[in-house]
């Protein structure tokens, strides 16, 4: 055929790059060998995996954080790659938790020198908090994470993903097998992304295993390994269930607030996030969705067991969920046709085509500290120590109609509402309404929504009046002794740097 | 905060491209205007829609056709873009149709000069088989397309899908909506690789209209429109279902080639293709798989009424659907959890990580000419004139485990088993058994099929027996009249030229 190509090419010089035909499986070579076509992606071990993609020194791996406390690939990967030998890598994980103190030992040994994460917790939060890197962690916020891909800045050279059910050619999914997640929303965009994909399976299904949420055009390698988490540990930590009667009233307080913001509509639209008193908080819209026969059209962002139990009484009528925050969610996420499951890319990136929280009329966030400018922390601790995660929460509050901060006046004798949070991660701009246990502010730039509150009867003051209670209750706090040294970057979800975390002195 | 990041710049020179902290809604200005949003990618027309994505001279435009012979935004879009004065286009059509004969006067007046295609039928095709273009049309497979695209040979500037149903955002579906085509498998892919994608919809929902075939994050703009396309006229042309008793036979037969093969069994896959015999073949399959109890994993490809019977009769558990041949089989997609939606790429690019059609055990496709070393044309007819398709045929026929070709010996008393094949589409080593109404071929790189197929009992000979019986039967055809002019070049699916079409020589 090659002296048809030459004609061509004296016919049409502009095609000169074409190539004749040589033979039918060129290209495909596997399909030469029938028996192993379909294996070829299959991998004895986490370290034949690593060999087959090329894994270097300097290179970025990432992970998702699906699992949450149950996480048991992290920790196990970066164990295999430091017995390998492998140093200066970056870790970009979706996020980190207190189950990630493994991770101490390899920061030390020079196996990870560099982290990008949305959060951090526990022990290994602390080190850092305390200087255990020689440059500072960047922590951004989901949406901005798949900005900060997209951008090209973070640059995934091997995405190593747990799921619990893939077949030989990589459609995986998060609701088949036995550790079920649920949502792979943030394991689909490291998959879109990275440049090599390993998933690490517990179960391996016939071809095909569709619908996926992980498809087969974007995994490189599959191992299938003993355990990639324990689901029972998802609801652990931040998105627990709470029983303590001051969250309820929190949660009780800022359902009226919705109630009467202008927003509690037909067809409105929420989200409730993973904190106590925000998850409590859909337990009491319930009734009143009920009583004004009002229904969602769609509750966004992280899923729990009580959205789900609001989708299967025709309260909300879709579920968009980028994370199961307990087995019930996962549960409905298998089963329930209107429990839709998206990356977070659709969920949160504000350089998307389209966003989803864009089209968000209420989100209920949390925060560490919230000062008298709305500014709100949710990432340091009263003692300027590492303890929470960026998330979902700036993403959400700059783009929904009315974002209300839940949280109590004081915790542990140690005020929430500041003259000045310790570390901005959201900006006062995007906060609407702060719910206390003490009494509800509302930003002056949305006089109209305090007007609402007043004429509902609800207990509106100013949020210096929370302040000023706060510090009449406990005293104004010590400044945090920190060094100058930077030990943690702050990106708003456009990338920016919206704020720095210092090294904290230690104590003499 | 700009004091912040001169400090993180002085600690940590290599982040000195980190920027400060400007406004919330810096990088998404949209957000700004609450009430507006939300409508940001609505466009008042087409000619809106073209202003706002900057579409000039020399770009490159696609569509996909999964309306077949009933679309209606091809042409439309085109004599729009005609009457904008936009000249020197490509136009990169998943495939074109009898029904796109309006497209003549655009070639011919420079609006088009470049066309990539999976084929062409009616008056457009004879036009360019006489010479109508300046440059030669490329012809790809399915697979091939994603293939171009990924390499970047093919760089779409804007996509203009018409699409059943979307919501403001740009989630939309086939399943919805008054003209639904079902599967959008080609379109997923202009999707995924157009730099720019305008909807054009016939319905406009409130979002989330989820699950969704093409997703908001890759979709710009979005027209209402009064139809995209009929969806009645998908099952005409190339994929209606016969009563021709010598098309039936050929069907039977492939059956008993199947069920003989030796690979009928358990958990078995199949392909059948949108040809009259092939899709006759699927009601012949049914019989044998009742009998013999076997259920099959799944059926590829285009998807028939016929093969949404036997899935809902438990005879195949799976059906991925590219695209649907008929309103049965848009209609199962919308209720049936395991009739699965995927793209051209999921389905058969040789470049994607994985692809669906090489986990294929039988494939049954047509033909327009078979030559005696087993290559096949499903683009020229005996005329030369280009009047079919390469759709997915070299894709599977490469990658199924058996590949098996019908096709009426002869048509309107013409040989269809010839020396040479006018065009060459599929190579004959992808070949392994022909199926014709004067008995059945196998390619001698098979003789474990031969043998099992002469042992039931089935009439096998040499295919150059069967091509004696054709020439015996009606004379040995006159050669076709061609120029030496290139008119079409014939890409494998690998991007190679496996084979040209020359311009026909005019009558005298």
């Amino acid at each position: 055929m090659s002296n048809l190509t030459e004609m061509l090419h004296m016919q049409y010089p502009q095609l000169r790059d074409l190539r004749p035909f040589d033979r039918a499986h060129s290209s495909t070579p596997w399909l030469d060998d029938a028996a192993g076509k379909n294996q070829r992606k299959l991998c004895a071990s986490v370290e034949d995996a690593v060999a087959r993609c090329g894994l270097r020194d300097g290179m970025t791996i990432s992970f998702h954080h699906a699992f949450r406390e149950g996480d048991r690939t992290i920790n196990s990967v970066v164990a295999t790659l430091a017995r390998l030998g492998l140093k200066n890598l970056t870790l970009a994980s979706s996020s980190l938790m207190t189950c990630n103190e493994a991770l101490i030992e390899h920061i030390e040994a020079g196996v990870i020198t560099r982290i990008y994460t949305s959060g951090m917790r526990g022990k290994l939060a602390d080190a850092i908090s305390h200087g255990l890197m020689a440059e500072p962690v960047q922590i951004h916020s989901h949406g901005g994470r798949v900005k900060l891909l997209q951008d090209g800045e973070l640059k995934i050279d091997v995405a190593f993903l747990g799921v619990p059910c893939s077949d030989e050619f990589g459609n995986a999914n998060g609701t088949q097998g036995k550790s079920c997640c649920g949502s792979l929303g943030y394991a689909m965009v490291d998959a879109q992304f990275a440049r090599q994909v390993v998933l690490l399976t517990e179960s391996l299904v016939p071809f095909p295993n569709m619908p996926a949420s992980i498809m087969q055009d974007r995994v490189d390698y599959i191992v299938q390994v003993e355990e990639v988490g324990d689901p029972a540990k998802i609801s652990v930590g931040a998105a627990r269930v709470t029983s303590n009667p001051r969250e309820l009233m929190i949660a009780r307080s800022a359902a009226e607030v919705i109630e009467h913001s202008g927003y509690f509509r037909q067809g409105f639209s929420m989200q409730t996030g993973s904190g106590a008193s925000a998850t409590a908080c859909t337990r009491f819209m319930e009734e009143k969705m009920e009583r004004q026969q009002i229904v969602a059209r769609f509750a966004l962002g992280g899923i729990t067991g009580s959205l789900v139990d609001l989708h299967e009484k025709g309260l909300i009528e879709t579920l968009l969920d980028t994370q199961c925050f307990d087995g019930q969610a996962a549960a409905s996420l298998a089963r329930n046709p209107g429990h839709i499951e998206i990356s977070t890319n659709v969920y949160a990136n504000p350089a998307a085509k389209a966003t989803s929280c864009d089209q968000l009329d209420v989100v209920i966030l949390s925060a560490l500290e919230i000062d008298t400018d709305f500014n709100v922390n949710v990432i340091t601790g009263s003692d300027g120590v590492m303890r929470g995660a960026s998330g979902g929460h700036c993403d959400v509050a700059s783009a929904a109609n009315l974002t209300i901060v839940v949280a109590p006046l004081l915790r542990s004798r140690i005020p929430t509402v500041v003259k000045r949070v310790t570390t901005r991660v959201t900006p006062g701009e995007s906060i609407d309404v702060l719910v206390t246990d003490h009494g509800i502010a509302v930003n002056p730039a949305r006089a109209e929504i305090r007007q609402r509150l007043v004429a509902a009867g609800l207990q509106v003051m100013d949020i210096d009046t929370l302040y000023q209670r706060a510090i009449s209750l406990c005293g104004e706090p010590k400044p945090i002794a920190f060094t100058q040294r930077i030990v943690g970057v702050i990106r708003y979800r456009d990338g920016s740097v919206i704020d720095v975390v210092r090294q904290v002195k230690e104590e003499s």
